[in-house]
């Protein structure tokens, strides 16, 4: 027996089965990714990501299933987002899969703004910490709720992001972003084992740093290392690579010129790809 | 634009909105109960938590909303169990609660097994901890991916359950319920902020372990003193007090006299409450 009380929207309701492992245990694992043109930027190593992150909870989908949503809802979208979302689907109550028929396959997309990408954000510290130990910390499960307080965290104090230290009190990510420090000509990120998410664009960053002059690893990053660097910056894959004030060190530039750099080669790939982003690279500040 | 895709079941599919946070950011909380004859067993005190938890989320919610879906599912439910999920509401895309409504809220009822109450269960260790600096360690919210995996791992060993440390290497909790140890006559359960959740079958023996001739307290556990124990038992809303091998010592009686006092005292309350439960504390073992 069910009882629903939802405030529901006549555009986004649909019949769904309530008895969702999604819903009830965030048992399931989404990607959000960029739009431009009608089409999904770096499609391929979203997908394969998506793909992984369900793997990695044995949670069984076929391909095309998650390409033909992103396909239902992408099209004629000039820009913005879209978000698939994939849970082991609906069982039996209870945390074992018992019941449990195909995995769910959810996508929505949505107009964005164009002037997020790039834009420098400000980080604030939070005592929420990444738990490094949880395989939900290495890859995009829907168990977000640390994030959603420690975002909530940050708005409350003004910022736009907040900088979760794993349980060791090492470096981890951002609430919704990786982190990256630049210390001379050499950028790190924590690796994933220390609490990082496997985001697409810290992969294009590690892959790519070389062609601006820069040297790219996955380092374990103590808070003073950060606190000494020259500059850091956030990357996800809408904010593509936002410069971050308040994890580097005070006084520094916001964003030196092999960040802007980097930052046009993000474009140029883009470009290169078909997908002709409505805003820049912007000049160093 | 939303794309779902999912197999249905025509009993338990409602129009939902596919944009609830309770879906896609596991930004909720939700609550477990017994029924025995049609009614909730320690009603108010779940209500009463699930409130709470609620509040600690910043997510408002009448309560007045919470009986009606309670009363909504378990009349005529002989004996089984409740359960009632509080989100956040649906609303724009991002972290930030933004063009949220009125929260969720969801109750579904189903037909238990009564000889799961009081039943024996056998734990093992695993290596996902729980992260005790996070809100959700203390609060039930959706976020169970956790739990979800560390069941799989304690069925994949031939076990029931699965005992979680936090990150300081202390005993905190399993997957789905709590846990005590007895060494001598007395009882100890590590406390919320070892990363504990506040269940309420945990709370009633915290109150009543005295009645049995047991000291009771939340204190710290390490896993040497769990292993020196002589005794050690889960609490949960559905298992009751559940003898648990896999904890304290090897070669200890898995339900010594003082365990079937406290389960003898539990149906007391149970009848007292006017829930006549169709079991029986069992015999010592």
């Amino acid at each position: 027996v069910i009882h629903l009380d939802q405030d529901a929207n006549a555009e986004t309701t649909r019949p769904f089965d309530l008895r969702d492992r999604g819903l009830l245990l965030a048992d399931g694992v989404f990607d959000t990714a960029m739009v431009i043109g009608g089409a999904m930027v770096f499609r391929d190593r979203h997908v394969a990501r998506l793909l992984n992150d369900a793997k990695a909870f044995g949670i069984d989908v076929d391909p095309a299933r998650i390409d033909a949503a992103i396909d239902g809802v992408i099209a004629g979208l000039a820009f913005g987002s879209v978000r698939v979302t994939v849970t082991r689907g609906a069982g039996a109550r209870g945390l074992a899969p018992v019941g449990v028929g195909r995995a769910t396959v959810l996508a929505s997309a949505a107009p964005g703004d164009p002037t997020r990408a790039f834009a420098p954000v400000t980080v604030v510290p939070t005592a929420i910490r990444r738990n490094e130990t949880s395989p939900a910390a290495r890859h995009k499960t829907l168990a977000y709720i640390d994030s959603v307080m420690a975002a909530r965290e940050a708005a409350a104090a003004g910022a736009d992001e907040a900088l979760l230290l794993n349980t060791k009190g090492r470096l981890a990510c951002c609430a919704a972003a990786n982190v990256f420090v630049l210390a001379g000509e050499t950028l790190t990120t924590p690796p994933l084992d220390d609490g990082a998410m496997a985001g697409v664009t810290r992969a294009w960053v590690l892959a790519n740093a070389h062609r601006a002059g820069l040297s790219a690893a996955e380092t374990t990053i103590s808070p003073g290392e950060a606190a000494r660097a020259d500059a850091a910056f956030l990357t996800s894959s809408l904010r593509l690579i936002a410069p971050a004030g308040g994890v580097a060190a005070p006084g520094t530039p916001l964003q030196p010129p092999a960040v802007t750099r980097l930052m046009e080669l993000l474009v140029d790939d883009l470009v290169a790809e078909g997908r002709t982003p409505p805003f820049r690279a912007p000049t160093g500040r």
